[in-house]
């Protein structure tokens, strides 16, 4: 999501969450505490930490790393993950240098599920990019890898967090980790050859976490801007939500290297560090919501329910 | 989601998931076990578990429990819970019936998040319906509560499962249970006194499982057919997804109970029974997928990932 005044988050700006109703400086209770009055140290909500973020709490988007999905509707704005997917990386560069995705299209769209586009005809050439990769579903999980490690239980990872602002599950076992299926997320799609990926065909999590996707596909970034472009585009009415005619197609103009694109044009965006105090507690304020709304505190946070925020560079 | 041959589920049908492919009789790796055969006794597949059922195991709607919800677009029907919100679904009912909705708007879409409906100028009279309900954000777990409990871990929830075909979490220490926020689950909006909600504004999930939720606000019922209808809108870009202005507000022509439309007009939906020895297969089938495209079965399923599949009526 990206942080601007028309787009707070959800709950903590003094309006409504589902109806009317008003902030009061209240007496809260505090799960497992005493009861604190709204003047004391009480545990802050996600406005407060985001306002109180210093710059270092956040990072500018790598130009190298970040694309530009132009549709006739806006830009969506997708931050590349060369951390856990070099070679995938490497050849969606070789694809949008190559101008391989301009006049392809979008050809899927399931609900509660994923979008999807590339080439409906399977005809056009993939220059100088592979046709098939390494699987890269997983990588080594190493002390040089960042994982900011969430203490909340997760079903589908011996262990979940974040790194370096994606969202990832790890297994201290096999000393693996690998980006996990949150809405937003990007992934390269293949047949059932693990090698058949080489990102040419892209997909978008539009739904609930489908976190059984994990280790078996590789996610190769996030969109961090522009996501309601996607997820509300007509459901496809064929099997898998596939168009079923390409007159229903959701052309793509172009796709563009953000350092391929002129710097008065960029998308000039920021993404806060997930690897920060400020994270920390931003994770805290929405385990346990801090604002009158809310009765019950969950006490627990689902890897895909932590919001990675986005702003614009100040 | 809905059964039908236009529709199929998520990589069960021979067709690709992500892309081109074909299935093949290969040996399978099951997990904690040793290779088998595609001829022998594997664990089914959903469509196959879905194929293999049994009338018994379906249950039709109940009309006095099923809501039309009619836009332009289309019709959205939704099952009522009144197992665990007697008072709001009989609240819901009177202003059904009293043509509370027809003519308001859907007034809010945020992304990830809800689609909202109500009054938008909060003038409309609630006629013979009550301004203000006991919460009803919980019910009292006993015996006589219907309660298929999954065995995977849950971190909002001591227990997870299904409740006459809605997911339910339940804390055998407090002896309470309540719905759970999946996708698709709808709610009776409330300002912050809890007894504020009163079904006169209903949200729909559409986006990742907002579980925080749960025990917060009275979810109502499920929406079992046109889920789509809702999920594409144009999301709002006021705060918390409210349209800014009228103009682009959604119309509600009406809503109607199912018993109250002529049976011929009536949508014939039937939903899978989830207290059936063929739900705890489709729960495994979803569990550890089956089809060839899954390389390494997820050994996990996650509450709001269990389908609870909806047909139409042989």
């Amino acid at each position: 999501m990206t942080v601007t005044k028309r787009e707070p988050f959800l709950g903590t700006t003094g309006r409504r969450e589902f109806g009317g109703g008003c902030l009061l400086a209240l007496v809260l209770a505090v799960p497992g505490g005493h009861a604190l009055g709204a003047e004391e140290a009480r545990p802050r909500t996600m406005n407060e930490v985001l306002e109180a973020s210093k710059p270092s709490d956040w990072r500018q988007l790598d130009p190298e790393n970040t694309l530009y999905l132009q549709l006739e509707a806006g830009r969506v704005v997708i931050e590349l993950a060369p951390d856990f997917v070099p070679l995938h990386a490497a050849n969606i560069r070789a694809l949008v240098r190559g101008g391989y995705f301009d006049g392809l299209a979008i050809i899927r769209s399931q609900d509660n599920f994923v979008v999807q586009w590339g080439d409906p005809d399977g005809k056009r050439s993939l220059g100088k990019a592979s046709a098939t990769l390494p699987p890269e579903f997983t990588v080594a999980w190493t002390p040089a890898l960042p994982f900011t490690r969430l203490p909340d239980v997760d079903g589908y990872a011996p262990a979940a967090g974040f790194s370096n602002g994606f969202p990832v599950g790890g297994d201290p076992a096999t000393k693996q980790a690998w980006l996990a299926h949150c809405y937003g997320m990007v992934g390269a799609g293949r047949s059932n050859e693990v090698d058949s990926g080489n990102g040419a065909e892209l997909y978008v999590v539009i739904g609930n976490a489908p976190r059984q996707l994990d280790r078996n596909i590789a996610l190769v970034g996030r969109v961090v801007q522009g996501m309601e472009l996607l997820s509300t585009l007509p459901r496809g009415t064929g099997p898998l939500g596939f168009y079923e005619k390409p007159e229903q197609y959701v052309p793509i103009q172009a796709v563009r290297l953000a350092a391929d694109v002129p710097a008065a044009e960029r998308s000039r965006l920021e993404v806060m560090r997930t690897d920060t105090p400020t994270f920390e507690a931003l994770v805290e304020s929405r385990r346990n919501r801090q604002d009158d709304w809310y009765k019950v505190p969950a006490g627990h946070i689902e890897l895909c329910n932590v919001p990675i925020p986005v702003r614009p560079q100040p």
